[in-house]
């Protein structure tokens, strides 16, 4: 059987506490890798329903994928119910205790009676040792149907798919169907729906995907049918398309972030780097530090005052008060100062109002200015952004690197970028 | 019955495609209502499966609330199933074909075949009008559960929730729990839990709940059955007991944030502050800019590289090369460098290894040191924390954060915080 489900356990669930992100990606998991998933289902902490779920949804799938539960505390129920469901008794994992033991160690705490719960698995299921987290997943037979449970903190269900669970459940599907997924920054998604227009009428074993998540774009490129070959050699051939029809705004693909692809154009040019932010409030530094960039990223120089953009960057007090600290000049005045007082090659600078108070109508809430100093010379832009102060900061930091992003590319094209020194 | 359940309608909610947001919001809702959410379902636009669920859920549950598959296009099947479900036939409702039909002569477009489903209902149900889109929404009686069908666009399930079903639901919930979320910070989940120990049998009505969002553990105290003044009275008992257990580290309750808390304990002093961040690469600046601080918040510097901690704060090379950048000694002078340069009345200053690489026997992967340069010294402190590199910058950052609103508070009580000058 080719169908799926996914079962969550966690009453901050069922409460709506929290978006249920898990199941979700399960689910996109789940389908990617060739199975039909019938239902994302949710149960609260109750031994009973969860139990009735798990027999539920074993008996009517091949394959069942549930998540949560298996923490340390009293509400952590999913192992127990699950040794019921199979009909045998709970057994401690030994290799999982050691490396807890280790984990524990190292951070100077002692292994305490409620930890060990979270180590132990149904006797005789094949344990998943979890290469982020504590808590093992395991597998077993429930009936005909093959069961994954994984521990619900979602970078401990990612680490486990990727190392566990998908080598396990590719052998179980007859792969029919291929999937690229593109993505893309700068063209809202409105306008890439129109520039693929046409694509899915053309190829009709074609679904073209969307998904928006601020400021990004993704682009999903699934041909099924047929086999796996002509399916993989289908969905490249779209994807050559795709990229075609959105130029640059296409950055990368699968797991590519806008953040480390930016840090690559960097590497590329052999510069250094260093960022002067204001309304980003180090945001950008963030992004990019989210991955090991000692080898060219030197410093970022948050100047949130005034005064700071003074005494830090030696932007000039006059500047300050004769354009605002919201302007071209000390966008400008602020990359040309972190570029010379870290003596680096390239400088990205942002300031801007990010709200929610702090506009006024010359200068509303969501202006920002950012500019670039490198070799060729300073070039700065400007936009309003819509949205909240979360939105205008992300959108501003992402639209800084797009201008990092676009000067690289340039003088790899040996097409200088046309400088607007102010 | 005050049980409840929800059950959306999709496919491409079972293939991931989009994230569930309508399932947490009508939990989340349903769950201040009073009713006690126990399913949270999601099932593929299958007429066989959509009617088991309905049948299932209906069975189970004193209201039923369904969400999806009432469009114009094949693949919204919910009403025919839903009708199929009641034993009732499909019946057209004509107030709201009258109202798409003004609605569509304003855009200027004709009423197709297509549209018409979307203004059907089952035969004897109550429709719901809905005040954002086309589609209205309905309720029934699906055996003794109360079934309430929604459309999936989450602005009209949101319209359609406050104007026609929050009202006729609340007469149906004899409202008895009453709930508090207490946010801590400092101690691990499991450590929680053992100093919480014996809270739910000394009261039989309290439900603990858990969950870790590293870094952060947030308790749930939930009190059920009496009447909603003696629940609350209760549950505030408990939040109290929970508080003198767990000490300084419950922060705050529902909403709060720990950096929001920690800039409300920095104005409550009267200082202004300045950061200097090396491994955590602007992430303490980026948490503290996420809501407006420019009243105290003067800057970061994100020094990532020596050079920039010599040239940006003044830290001596020679300290630098004697006990390298990962030292008390270095966090201590960028703390000192920062808060002189930006000429405030506190700093904090993180320096350390985030890893993947540069770890060594005596310094490894995870290890931090930090400081905070106040009026009455400087403090440091140190650790090493255990995970990949996202988690040990986002425990460090805390940790940070943890150090300055510590001697916030020992300031405002009176007792310095033994200050060891390095």
């Amino acid at each position: 059987m080719n169908t799926a489900a996914v079962l969550c356990i966690g009453t901050e669930l069922t409460r709506g506490e929290i978006i249920n992100t898990n199941g979700p990606w399960l689910a996109a998991r789940l389908t990617e890798l060739g199975f039909e998933v019938r239902a994302v289902d949710v149960v609260d902490d109750d031994p009973e329903r969860i139990l009735g779920a798990l027999r539920r949804l074993g008996a009517a799938h091949g394959v069942l994928v549930c998540s949560g539960g298996l923490g340390p505390t009293s509400d952590d129920l999913t192992t127990e119910v699950v040794a019921r469901a199979l009909g045998v008794a709970v057994v401690r994992h030994e290799p999982s205790l050691e490396s807890m033991r280790r984990r524990y160690e190292k951070a100077g705490r002692e292994v305490s009676a409620s930890s060990l719960r979270q180590v132990e698995i149904p006797e005789g299921a094949e344990a998943l040792p979890n290469p982020v987290g504590i808590a093992p997943g395991y597998s077993a037979a429930l009936g005909s149907c093959f069961l994954v449970v994984l521990p619900g903190v979602p970078r401990e269900v990612e680490g486990l798919w990727a190392e566990e669970v998908a080598p396990r459940l590719r052998s179980r599907v007859e792969r029919r169907s291929f999937q690229i997924r593109l993505r893309t920054f700068g063209l809202p998604e409105s306008i890439v729906g129109e520039r693929l227009q046409g694509l899915e009428q053309a190829h009709p074993s074609l679904t073209l995907g969307y998904r928006a998540t601020l400021p990004e774009v993704e682009v999903k490129v699934l041909v099924r049918g047929g086999d796996e070959r002509s399916s993989r050699e289908q969905a490249h051939l779209v994807a050559d398309e795709v990229r075609a029809r959105l130029g640059d705004a296409v950055y990368g693909e699968e797991d590519d972030t806008f953040p480390e692809v930016v840090a690559r154009c960097i590497r590329e040019r052999g510069w250094r780097l260093a960022l002067a932010e204001s309304c980003t409030g180090g945001l950008v530094a963030h992004l990019l530090t989210s991955a090991p960039v000692s080898d060219f990223f030197i410093a970022s120089a948050v100047t949130y005052a005034n005064s700071a953009k003074t005494r830090l960057l030696g932007v000039n007090e006059d500047v300050l008060r004769g354009h605002g600290a919201v302007s071209h000049e000390v966008a400008a005045a602020m990359a040309e100062g972190v570029r010379r007082v870290c003596n680096v090659e390239v400088a990205l600078a942002l300031t801007g109002i990010a709200g929610p108070t702090g506009g006024t109508p010359e200068k509303p809430v969501g202006l920002v200015h950012w500019a670039v100093a490198f070799p060729g010379g300073t070039v700065v832009e400007q936009r309003v952004f819509p949205g909240d102060r979360r939105q205008i900061q992300r959108m501003a930091a992402f639209a800084g690197l797009a201008l990092l992003r676009r000067i690289c590319l340039d003088e790899a094209r040996h097409t200088p970028a046309a400088p607007r020194v102010v």
